[in-house]
């Protein structure tokens, strides 16, 4: 379980700090079949509960995941990253020690789950990954709205097919004197009632940890719209750095949007570890757009428990 | 716990296959009084939750199932069989694998619940029941909208006396050479706005189970409305058979209403245990009506995993 | 956990008795921080839940508790006392067996909560106090729509500081030859849309437990409106006894509105404890307005499972 305890503030609105508190409780299962293969699910509290739609409504995951895994890799179903975001390191995943608001990775410019729940799609997931050594493969296909008996890889698909999402990803990672450069590559596509609203996108992460502490990448994701390259494109890169109980991350990232227009932030935070589980947060983002009387900040402080 | 994961579909809608998330997570609590007596209570993550039945809603009991037994008997109130369906096996309870769906049990021929929570009752049943051996004894009294200190068994009952159910039950268990016969007989009414509207109902199952992996039972209702023969009958029968680790179960079943329309149809389930609570699941619904335009089958292919 | 079944009745309504099942599940975590700063969190079933406040509204406690603890003191935020709340003895509390629908606790003279959550405020508490041998210490902010930038102790506030609220408590424990007493002291103060509408309110609390099993207090507090005495006024008394299994409690209440209308209430309960965590618990509550038409009583009998 974890549990978050502070203030937020945001000047987006005239309401100024407020208190904060926050509360999980994560239920893990697992277990083994006869025959070696490994399988679990896990739900938080927050998201099960009576008419929730992890419990409740059985064509929607609701953030409950299962898998079963073996030899022959590992099959996931429900609130799971698609293959695109699976092999792409985010820019506020280099050592970033996190904030109990999330500040530093929900600004106007950070880009953390990629095409996954674009086009009105749920986020249902289903997702085959397998791993040798140092390089990873996961295929996945997302849900939408529409008949999956249809659905055919690689051919045309009729406008039956509302937003279908298909992704396919590759992880590698290089062993270098200094610690580890983790490479990314990976093409998610979301059909969207029929051909002519099709989104696509390739996406690059290059990131790298050093056994010094320090983390740092850089992630890439060329979007298309209807086949042309009117798509939203983003850029996002990311810094950490860990020293006895102190861990600081900065973010920065941009989107340029099919349509011209632009947003871009960049997110701080700063983690004090005082052991046992129990971490001092702080964290800040800005978002600025074109507009600039839409600019905002929003910062946090607080203690983040573990349990 | 129990997550599911899996495929289903309906051929009653344009919809085709989907995926199919569930997760479960059960917390069951037991504890003994100095004298002996054992009560406990169980309810799922699924029937909690904020504003839910079974935790806000004192008058209703959201599925929570709560209990203490003794020397005297068990007395059980909240999401449990009424004394007409303790006492009675179910056409799908003959050795029935199951499916992530539960299409086999959800057909419209298949009669699980009997007359509880009919008349507008919310399921909230006071079950008193009794084992000496082999013979079993249950009554119960489901509360509806109304009065419960102007309940008065077997005298009429007044206008005021909105959906009480009330129901009696037997079980005795027959032990033969290849395996047991389970006897099951029960009567239920329920008083729906005064006597011009009551429902009742007398039912009784035959179920054997084999020592070979074979079980087979039959079940039927003969239900009245009002006092006379013109309520709804139904007649239900069922086979399983276990063999290793497959286990293969049907049934069929027929309602034959009061005003001379009927209903039809069977199910069918093939399950494979992979052992460790981990099993492969497949289920077949046929429902059949009057109208065959009203006909559909549902379908169901998954992976239960138990925990 | 905790697990309620019985009957209830009001007279309150043509609705006579009716079932009553309750169910709860308490997640309780907690840690210690390497420099042995003990820290912890609670949440119940009840409470979590997709689309709870404790869960999903940050800025809503919500009911989940979280705290951190060392010499220094307690802190606490979420669904926690106030301080004067924290310092003061409900008449309630006098060795009170409880009853499943807390009749004797909810009737229309007793006064729970002070000034907790009062002008509108969400019950968001957060409260430090400081225990050295017999002498308890505690100081409490509960957060209403506003700026908490502005709060400013002892100073006028702005109107745009709407619905904070403070308060400050001591506690004492004299320890008597034939067991203990204990003095409790506090203030609270709710500023609602600005000065001309606060509310405030001084209490005091006697409360002796003696060695014999006995248990009596009296409790009192003395209400302001806008800085003048029409506030509402309370005085609340109450007893109980322990003999063996059986607990036997009696308290009154009395408010004294501001316009000079008036509420009394009393409340019974008794219990027997089974042992193992089950008691017998019966209770009652009475409720007295200057409209004699809108008195009205409520009783409850069941069983409490502790788990």
């Amino acid at each position: 379980g974890r549990a978050e305890m502070g203030i937020v503030d945001s000047d987006a609105d005239d309401i100024s700090a407020q208190f904060f508190t926050d509360i999980d409780v994560t239920f893990t299962m697992s277990g083994e079949t006869d025959g070696g293969l490994a399988f679990g699910a896990s739900v938080d509290l927050d998201e099960g509960g009576d008419g929730s739609a992890a419990s409740d409504d059985n064509s929607d995951d609701g953030g409950a995941t299962i898998f079963i895994s073996g030899g022959f890799g590992t099959v996931t179903m429900g609130d799971t990253d698609g293959a695109l975001d699976w092999a792409l390191s985010d820019a506020g995943n280099n050592n970033n020690g996190g904030s109990i608001n999330d500040d530093e990775t929900e600004h106007a410019g950070y880009n953390g789950s990629y095409l996954d729940g674009d086009g009105g799609n749920d986020g249902q997931i289903l997702r085959y990954n397998y791993t040798a050594g140092a390089f990873g493969f996961a295929i996945s296909y997302e849900q939408g709205d529409t008949d999956f008996e249809d659905f055919d890889f690689g051919d045309e698909r009729t406008e039956s097919d509302e937003s279908d999402g298909f992704a396919i990803g590759v992880r590698y990672g290089l062993d270098i004197a200094a610690g580890t450069v983790n490479f990314g590559l990976g093409y998610q596509e979301v059909d969207v009632d029929g051909d002519d609203n099709d989104l696509d996108g390739i996406g690059l992460s290059i990131a790298a940890t050093f056994d010094n502490g320090l983390a740092a990448g850089i992630t890439y994701l060329d979007g298309e719209f209807d086949g042309d390259d009117e798509g939203d494109d983003h850029i996002g890169v990311g810094i950490g750095y860990t020293t006895g109980a102190i861990t600081l991350h900065a973010n920065y990232g941009q989107y340029d949007y099919g349509d011209d227009s632009e947003a871009e932030g960049f997110g701080l935070s700063a983690a004090y570890d005082l052991g046992g589980g129990a971490v001092v947060h702080a964290g800040y983002g800005d978002s600025d757009f074109d507009d600039d009387d839409a600019d905002f900040s929003t910062f946090s402080l607080g203690l983040g428990l573990s349990f």
